[in-house]
């Protein structure tokens, strides 16, 4: 395969969590929204399909930029449909932030343990990674804001994956001025946090902001996140993505979703409330928590190996993460379902024999 | 702006067709299909809208590689799933496909006039494009084949943009393999032309295939498009794409079109008729036009300034495409409506005193 180019051949290719054909699967792995999204999506969605589909899409999504910056008005000083750009799910935005940013040979800095996809992301454009673990307890030492020449861009996903833990924004703020390069803040979980850094991205033009409808909208299925940025940089970075990247119904859907306010605060209140109760079970049946800001909860048991927890549930018809980073323990990710998919983990987990 | 990589900042990026906000215009300026697409297709997307958005969505769009391997089995000898690749569009797969075979300093070659997305490609990876002009009867001489050591991909789009013209399949079998690289065959158009390279795939791995929804299946708001290669190219380029670059809605909306081949009959019997009445009309009305393989017409006029005649029918309000290439006299791109929305175009034109 001599065509190919040499780290794209070396390259294993990004895993994503298993999503399973066929069977009755509990699904707890890839942190899904476990409730349904806001019928005005699919209102919004026929009526989009039904006004015909044989036109491109609006290249630049306005209808979505333009309510989102009124959404964000009261955060972010000075946003306007300018500051927005829309992705095919927010992995298409950090495809396209590390393609404008960062070329051969030059450095991606990203922390460990965090979302892969950062490191495979570099790979494909024959960069560097440079990875910075967290401290053990989930803080984040000096060294990620080390000079380096090379150093083109820097990702924090906050909250963070699969910790689920949070970098405050004033610390964020402190990071980004004295990173030589843009900071992307990937706050893909930010919505189940008690802050965000939205509002830093009017202090300083290298902090980019992404967000993703797929988690706290339940629109994984959709395909839609919005990079939040200064101007300048928007215009940059327009460049590099494809024309039509987001379809008719994603932007009709997504915009829909944003417009209901009511239908989030109630879903976040939902999954806000059965992740304490997953926690304080967990640690009760003798597991070390993390305490979550995301929709997800990271959790290590002492005695039962993660991978054994992860093989028993999974025969049972529970799917969990199982990670394995380098240089630390592995642990489970578990995504906060409903309260009837947690209390079946639970049951089983107690059938385990643990606690 | 001394973040962004330099080949960046001095992009124009690649500006799409205009796409009106307001006003009634008749858009024959972008090749979009002017008849919605199969009902089947709105049928399909309303189930799996029914069905929840909540989970991602299959990253390997399983239902329709099966269907589109079942589709292309007398034509593509062994075919099966695993020759197929999905896209968000067919622009994704080129995206694709690039970053996967050319790096910073390599070099693209393609043909001109043609699709100007392949130059905006190329600039993203820092590389150098190779073009390739027509001779002035649309054929193509050797130097599209000749030796260069840097050279990693060849682009052929077939038919042809804004030509409409067709380079016949023993054509590309023999360009294919001479060259030292791979040939990226994008066939948008061909399902309105009277041939196509799908069947050569199997003789030699180095052809690659794309197709899209957007044009002949009337789906260019839903994005979806394919790229049929022999196994072993697909499995590298997998790595490159976003694992959930297709999004659920159009998943099942292609699988659907791809499904209802008498629509696909039905529609493309009735623009090829309206090509040929375009084609008759306006070389009544003096204009040179290239007999077109696609669903669109490129024509110049002897007397009448192309841009002017432009100018005049979107004050009118009809788009058409004016483009002007290098070394190449400006004209008009005239995509196939509906014959009503040609009647209007033709009547336009006699009133401007043509004919």
């Amino acid at each position: 395969m001599s065509y190919f180019r040499t780290d794209i051949r070396a390259m294993a290719g990004y895993a994503p969590g298993q999503q399973p054909g066929g069977g009755i699967f509990i699904k707890l792995n890839t942190n899904e929204n476990p409730y349904p999204c806001s019928a005005k999506v699919l209102t919004a969605i026929g009526r989009a399909a039904a006004a015909g589909l044989q036109r491109y899409p609006d290249p630049s999504a306005s209808a979505f930029r333009a309510l989102a910056s009124v959404l964000h008005k009261e955060t972010v000083a000075g946003i306007g449909p300018e500051w927005i750009l829309c992705g095919n799910g927010s992995d298409d935005l950090l495809t396209i932030i590390t393609r404008a940013l960062v070329g051969t040979g030059e450095t991606l800095r990203h922390t460990n343990p965090s979302y892969i996809l950062y490191d495979t992301l570099a790979q494909i454009q024959e960069a560097v990674c440079q990875v910075v673990d967290y401290r053990k307890d989930w803080s984040l030492d000096q060294q990620f804001t080390a000079p380096d020449d090379r150093l083109r861009l820097a990702i924090l996903a906050n909250p963070n994956s699969p910790s689920g833990t949070q970098i405050e924004p004033e610390q964020v703020l402190k990071i980004a001025n004295a990173l030589p390069c843009p900071l992307l803040v990937d706050e893909a979980y930010a919505d189940f946090a008690n802050s965000d850094c939205l509002s830093l991205v009017a202090e300083n033009e290298k902090i980019l902001v992404t967000r993703t409808l797929s988690k706290s909208y339940a629109l994984a299925g959709l395909r839609f996140g919005y990079l939040v940025a200064q101007p300048q940089m928007i215009e940059q970075f327009s460049k590099v993505k494809d024309s039509y990247n987001c379809d008719a119904l994603a932007i009709a859907g997504a915009t829909a979703a944003i417009g209901d306010q009511a239908w989030l605060v109630k879903t976040r209140t939902a999954i806000l409330a059965t992740r304490e109760r997953l926690t304080g079970a967990l640690a009760q049946l003798g597991f070390q928590c993390t305490p979550s800001q995301a929709n997800f909860v990271w959790c290590q048991h002492p005695v039962k190996p993660a991978e054994a927890l992860y093989q028993r549930l999974k025969a049972d018809g529970v799917l969990v993460r199982y990670l394995h980073y380098p240089r630390w323990e592995p642990g489970l990710r578990i995504s906060v379902g409903t309260d009837e998919q947690i209390d079946a983990l639970l049951t089983l987990l107690k059938r385990y024999g643990l606690g």
